[in-house]
């Protein structure tokens, strides 16, 4: 079941000047920065709230994140979604008619995630995600 | 200051069939909608945690909504942020060198908004609220 919404994702073309636009913005410093290589991304966190905003910063031409920029310029890139079981959940959505991107697999922050296809979302880009205990 | 995410603006372009969506995605009815004349839209209301997802509907063709729609179809809109003082906080930002759209509004739910150009904010429409008391 989906309760409460754990992140939005912000494509960024350049980490220095789009790290000092939300700390002047958020008036606060990300807290930290993370390498998902199998995304080909570093991601840069801020906490506000209960929410947290990530800042995605593409690392190879061939990433998820590098295509986007180069299709639809920075901006808002997806919305997360925390769920107590991912897997659960995604059974309730596919049966709904809902299509993931994929299977569940292992993001940033201690997270399992997947994504739904922004064609059965009304052009957002869905993600859900399960909190992992620390290994 | 900017405490808390307040809502996420998603554009939509078929009412019936995007509502059935989140109605699906949420688990959850939509709990309200809204007609705001003056910026031609229709806006329906769910709530998740702490924070409102608004789907935006156009009413008219000439709306920000419609333009955005031909521009880059249904998805994300824009991010808006709960402030105490919208006046103060917009001080603050256009001092650091941020740009707003226009001059404070009544928006839709009882908000005073703003919202600042994207080109100074990483490509993100962003809104700032503030509350109003019930008049």
């Amino acid at each position: 079941m989906i309760k409460k919404i754990e992140h939005i994702g912000i494509a960024i073309d350049n980490v220095n000047s789009s790290m000092a636009v939300f700390d002047k913005l958020l008036d606060k410093r990300s807290y930290k920065s993370e390498l998902v290589s199998s995304e080909g991304v570093k991601t840069h966190f801020y906490q506000l709230g209960e929410i947290k905003i990530e800042l995605l910063e593409t690392i190879n031409q061939s990433s998820p994140i590098s295509k986007f920029l180069s299709k639809k310029g920075q901006g808002m890139h997806h919305l997360a979604f925390h769920v107590d079981d991912i897997h659960q959940e995604l059974s309730r959505l596919i049966a709904l008619g809902f299509e993931a991107i994929g299977d569940v697999k292992k993001g940033a922050d201690q997270k399992l995630i997947c994504f739904l296809h922004p064609k059965t979302t009304c052009g957002v880009l869905i993600e859900l995600c399960q909190e992992q205990a620390e290994e």
